[in-house]
């Protein structure tokens, strides 16, 4: 499963959301230019805007429109990352050097909040004031789910907590990515409000899938340690799955003084991990995020977009690193 | 001259906008109140809401609306504030400690964020999508014009590149406050302009009676040291004007080499420019600025608005710290 089987209806349409981003039209320092070509050949997936141009197409929308605001959407996660690597001093990301390992944190923030500038402007010119303000809600939902993350105790094993924290951390952009381009295409409000829900399931399945390859991924390939979240305290599907399915009490005995854990401790809890059947506990809710987000559009007549949107949801639990 | 006479006329109001960027609608983090809070504490004068809520209501503007947009541009300066805070690494601001005295970077950087997206989802709340463009291109111009300051080289004479600086730094907020105010008090594109034009006129010559002080206060009052720009390599009008109209080429020698001058040479230097006619030709620069601006609105019918707006311009010039 490669991302080739949805983005092949909108590849010119995804080239135009690059040239958008790129592009730079108010005159603004040329070390921007070189931030925002470096960041943007660093590539990553685009399936944000994939979502967003596949459901405004499938729905009828103004291309014109869905490229901007899939340029918007887009902007404002690329700032966002910006201000995520420089906050965990994060070197690379996708392989390439982050921009807070070339500059100075000075510059870093600062070309972060231009690019929240430029991706605000772009989804100004939708024209949408409603669209415009879920779009600002986005950011204050991404910014205090950091804030909250920032603050929160090590080693919380709490459902509730996880899906508050992936929701904001990832789904959110991702129910923006389909909302969004719904209400470019239709005034329909429950039209609308379903892609909002598929927008939120598959952006749940994704941070799902993703935490899960954080386990059983190797140290080589997804560029950094195995379980990095659990080494941090930070408590993801598959380690509550491990908890709630095994006598095992390890995480609450390494976090509960507030210590680092031993080493030998922490690498045999992850491997106890890798090797219960809390991954394919996890890897089944992330399916059932997906099947249910699949069911929003199954009634639509058939199109290019609708299978390609199917192929995507596909590529979101069938992806590796 | 103190703001009362400009204030009075919109007191009610102001204690409004103060209440609306409090607002805690959206269930977000406890310390990002705290932080918001304490932002809030230190005050400052209101001078931008000040404009906004003086000039849409002389303009005959929805007062629930001017009230929503001045706590938006307020916001927005704050946000600005906390991320220059950040890179300055400056512990205090006007004698209260700044966010990032008391905070780690990460948690600065995202208050920051977050303010930002508060401040543009209560833009949004204008319904005007016009508005919220200029209100988006505002912040992409403060975080251009410091990322330009970043990479700038030290100790640069250059009219022009000053008027950029302080343009971006200071007179783009000015301008949209009294811009955005006649945007949602009039269609007339040709009033909109003039009070464009207007808080372009009375934002330069805030910051350059800004940059006056710099030199003419005394350590105390203005909480850092006399001339730390000048100190830093940054050169502002009163400089400029001592370059220009002395033969003394201390500066050039100064920065030509890129090292840090002798101390005693900069104590100097900054004597001279004190006690230099340089300072009152900044001033009648500054005052030229304010003349400029209230013609703008001279030939508008008397209203206790129109007195106090003449009365916030001759604040501007004759304010001390």
């Amino acid at each position: 499963m490669n991302t080739g089987n949805f983005i092949y209806p909108i590849q010119e349409y995804i080239d135009r959301v690059e040239e958008v981003m790129r592009a730079n039209t108010d005159g603004h320092h040329p070390e921007i230019n070189a931030a925002i070509e470096h960041l943007l050949s660093s590539g990553g997936k685009r399936i944000r805007p994939a979502i967003t141009l596949l459901t405004g197409k499938m729905l009828g929308g103004s291309i014109d429109k869905l490229i901007i605001l899939s340029a918007a959407i887009e902007l404002l996660h690329t700032a966002t990352l910006v201000h995520d690597d420089l906050i965990d001093g994060a070197l690379l990301r996708r392989g390439i050097a982050t921009l807070n390992a070339q500059w100075s944190p000075a510059a870093t923030v600062l070309t972060g909040d231009y690019i929240f500038a430029r991706a605000a402007t772009l989804a100004a010119e939708t024209e949408s004031a409603e669209l415009i303000k879920i779009f600002s809600k986005t950011l204050a939902t991404i910014a205090n789910g950091e804030i909250t993350q920032l603050f929160a105790s090590r080693g919380i094993i709490d459902r509730n907590e996880y899906y508050q924290r992936i929701y904001a951390k990832t789904a959110s952009l991702f129910e923006l990515s389909a909302m969004a381009a719904a209400m470019l295409s239709t005034t329909d409000e429950e039209i609308i409000l379903s892609f909002k829900r598929f927008g939120y399931d598959i952006g749940m399945a994704f941070q799902i899938v993703d935490d899960i390859l954080d386990f059983t991924g190797e140290q080589i390939t997804i560029g950094k340690p195995v379980a990095s979240d659990l080494r941090q305290g930070i408590i993801t599907l598959p380690a509550i799955y491990y908890f709630e399915n095994s006598n095992d009490r390890t995480i609450l005995e390494i976090f509960s003084n507030g210590n680092n854990p031993f080493e030998d401790q922490m690498e045999n809890l992850i491997d106890s991990i890798r090797n219960s059947d809390a991954i394919s506990l996890a890897f089944q809710e992330a399916k059932r995020f997906v099947v249910h987000g699949r069911e929003i559009f199954a009634n639509h007549s058939d199109s290019v977009e609708k299978t390609a949107l199917e192929n995507l949801t596909n590529y979101i639990v069938d992806r590796k690193f």
